[in-house]
Parts: C-alpha cells; structure tokens; sequence
C-alpha cells in the first residue's frame, strides 16, 4: 500500500476494496498495515522492528486480496501500524498501544497520556471501525447477510519457541463459522490446522468480531495464517487459491443467509 | 426539541447534551422524538397517528434529562420518528421500519424498496450509532467505563388490554445492572416493577444495547416507563427525582468501573 493520509480531521481511513463486489462475506485486515505516519512516527523503534511482525502481519493484505478476488468479497485493510492503534482491541486494553510486543519494548508507547490515547483512537480506531459498521450495516440494510471473516498472520517464532500450527481458526461467541472452515481445511488441504490457535479470543484477539458481527447475528471467523507460508506475493497467492475454496464451502455448509425484512 | 435538521449530506444526527459531564453514565433515548422531516413526510399519518405512542415515547425524552442533570450523565437522543426509521432496530428487523405498529398501518411503510431502506438507514440509523459509538469509545480511550442505559417510554394499553406494570427493567446477555436497579426501584420506590417487562430482549427490542455496550462488556439496561406516569414536564421530573437515586444506588452496588489501561 501507499503510504496512508490522514483527511483534514487527521483520521487514517481505511482501504476498501470491491465495495460492489456480489459475494456475500467481508474479508478484514486489521493488521494490513506497518506505516508510522505522523503525528506519531516511528515510535523509536528500528528499521527492521518496523519490518517485524510486532508492526503488522506480514502477508495478511496480499492473501485477503487474493481471497476477495477468488470469493467476490468486499474488503477492508487498516492504513497504520498496530503499534500506534491495534485496530483489533478495545481503546482500554492493553494491547490497543502496547508498551511492549513479544521481545519488544516500544519507546513511544511507554508513557501515553490519555489525551493521547484518546487522539489516536479518534484518529485510527474510530475511522477504522466505522467505515466498517457503514459498510456491514448497508448491507444488512438491502438484505444481504454478509459474513465477516478477519485475515490475520503469526511469527512462527514467538519468545524463542517454535509454532507447528499453519493455520488457525479462532471464533468468539458464534462457532458456527469457524468449526466449518477448519473442517474444510482438513478436508482439502495440508495444512497442519488449529481451532483457537495460536491463541484464542480469551486472549481478547476477537474484538472486531465482537464489535461488528455478534450485534447483527452475522457468520463470522478469524483466520490466523503463519507468515513463512506467505513471505512472497507468488506464496500469498498460492495460499489464497488453498483457501479460497475452503472458505466457500464452509459458507456454503451454513446455507443461504437468511433474509429478515 | 425543535425540528430536526439533516447536515449536507441528508444526516440527522443524534442531539448530545451534557458531554462533559463527570458521571460514568451515559443515558440513551432511541425513541426521543417524532419529527417526520422531509424526504420522508408524515408517512400518511394523521396528527393524532403522530403524536401516538407508535411514533416515539412520549415523555421519555425530559425522563432522561431529569436523570441526566441529577447523575450528571451524558445523554444522547434521537431526533426523527421511530416510525421513519427505530435506531433501536437492526437495519434487517420489520420494526426498523415497520409497515404496522400496534393497531395502525404504515403507509409510508407499506412497500419500501431495498434502495430506500438503504437511504434510511444511511440518514437516521448510521449518525445515531456511530455518534453514540463515538462517545462510549472516547470515553473509553480516557480509562472511563460508562454504563449505558436506554430510556424508553410504553403505552398503558396495548392492542386493548391494559398493563399494570408500571416500570420494566429490561436486560440484554449481561443481567447485572437491570437486576440492580429492579431491586433498588422495589426497595427505594412503590412502582409497579417488572423485570424484562412489558417485554424482553427476544422481542428484538435491545438492539442499542447489544451493539454499543456488550462489545465493550459495559454495564447496561433498557428501562421502560409506562407513558401514563410522564405524561406532563412536573410528571417527568417527578420520575426523575425517584428513579434518579434508584440508578445512582444500583450502579454503586456494581462497584468503580473497571479501569484496564
């Protein structure tokens, strides 16, 4: 992605794509993103922290577009790095602007006043989850019923110790999704799969879900992709056109979506 | 309140009074008004059809301004008729828009097009949220954990029969609030009270509470007045004199809201 522009109000949009693409899911990237724009910069950090996955999740954009093309799925991608607003976390927990990530101490985050926590959700969070809520609810309001499924990777690594998991499926309150895309993991691909794995939403990962499927009753999931199996945009790809067909029959499994009005 | 009045883009957006307020309490009133701007008219209602019940909740709205000046609470509230679009409605619920309500057709309701209900939700339902959405999260940001309640209003006699309760306390999926104030309201009043009446969340009616205050686990609950017992500004500010220190009672039996970061 380009580097991200606030609009006059200095609010970071995010990036939607297929906006009127037919499909009826919506494929989220929380972590799309590891740009340090101003007001808040690099945040001390080094060039290769920025490149890490405590700044983003490495391969998560490319694999969500190569899905949205193969689904006809609407999309949606942060523009800032999750190190100055974790777009997947409530403005009170900790890992909204964590003062450290895995190994990581982050300079600018270890003393954030609430004024300053209060500007960058007003800056991030807020824009970012409401382009997402308009884009649900329009849906929801000509009758569709989209499923939202959020596209995330993981460090093989993590505190020196080794991940076997490839590919993780997390749900918060509604299973239903999840447990059918896992089982269609199996089924038809190699993946070595995980369901709540590497972590799960009592690790408070599931906030957008929380936010923006359960209150509508909407299908919904977290994907969790380990990134040495999307480090190139040719892997990306390759792993887009695996799950594709995953997804799809696992949307299919839960039927049609019902239609209230 | 004075007539409504869109912004450029067709928007009515919700009024916010006293939003600098200290009190950890935000009270909320969907049905506030029942104003029948343009583009939409008066649905072909009578005057007397509009100033029904079926239109809004009549004397909801200067209930919660009396609670919010004694709990020094931020208030927000509806500005266009339930009837043109019910904020307290999912976008696919008949009642967002409904085509009957009560004894009464709709007729500006009677065939509305995806299209329009689209341009509904965008005009009323979508400003309502998110500025509500906005002001829960910001205060949020700033370490606070305001308790959401909804303000509502109900007619004493419903399809012919009349109720005899005179005050419900509703919950959504967290029960801990309502059944706090049922019990200071039965301790601290002599209202008729009822838990989860005139009706309960399975009739859909706690969708405000379900989209703003459980994603956040904040303390909340939808409390229902029967509209005989505000039906003059004295009998209004009665009410709040008594249920005033009813909520102030039961959020203090919920103890100092949680303070993560």
């Amino acid at each position: 992605m380009t580097a991200p522009i606030a609009d006059t109000d200095g609010r970071f949009a995010p990036v939607i794509e297929g906006r009127d693409r037919k499909g009826d899911v919506i494929l989220v990237c929380d972590h799309a993103a590891n740009a340090f724009p101003p007001p808040w910069g690099d945040l001390g950090l080094t060039a290769d922290q920025r490149q890490a996955h405590i700044a983003w999740d490495p391969g998560a954009l490319g694999l969500m577009r190569g899905l949205a093309a193969r689904l006809e799925a609407a999309c949606v991608a942060a523009t800032v790095s999750r190190l100055i607003y974790d777009c997947n976390r409530a403005p009170d927990m900790p890992g909204a602007m964590p003062a450290q990530s895995e190994l990581h101490q982050i300079p600018g985050n270890a003393a954030i006043t609430p004024e300053a926590r209060l500007a960058r959700a007003r800056a991030v969070y807020l824009p970012f989850q409401t382009a997402l809520h308009d884009l649900i609810a329009e849906r929801i309001a000509l009758g569709r019923r989209p499923a939202i499924i959020t596209i995330h990777s993981f460090t093989p690594v993590y505190f020196g110790k080794p991940r076997a998991v490839e590919f993780g499926v997390i749900h918060d309150a509604d299973p239903r999704l999840a447990v059918a895309i896992l089982e269609e993991a199996r089924r038809r691909s190699t993946l070595n799969c995980g369901l709540n794995a590497p972590y799960s939403a009592a690790d408070d990962v599931t906030h957008t879900l929380r936010l923006q499927a359960t209150p509508y009753g909407l299908p919904n999931a977290m994907l969790e992709i380990r990134n040495d199996l999307i480090a190139t945009p040719e892997a990306e790809d390759t792993m887009a056109a695996t799950l594709a067909p995953v997804l799809a029959a696992a949307l299919a499994r839960l039927g049609p979506p019902r239609k209230e009005p």
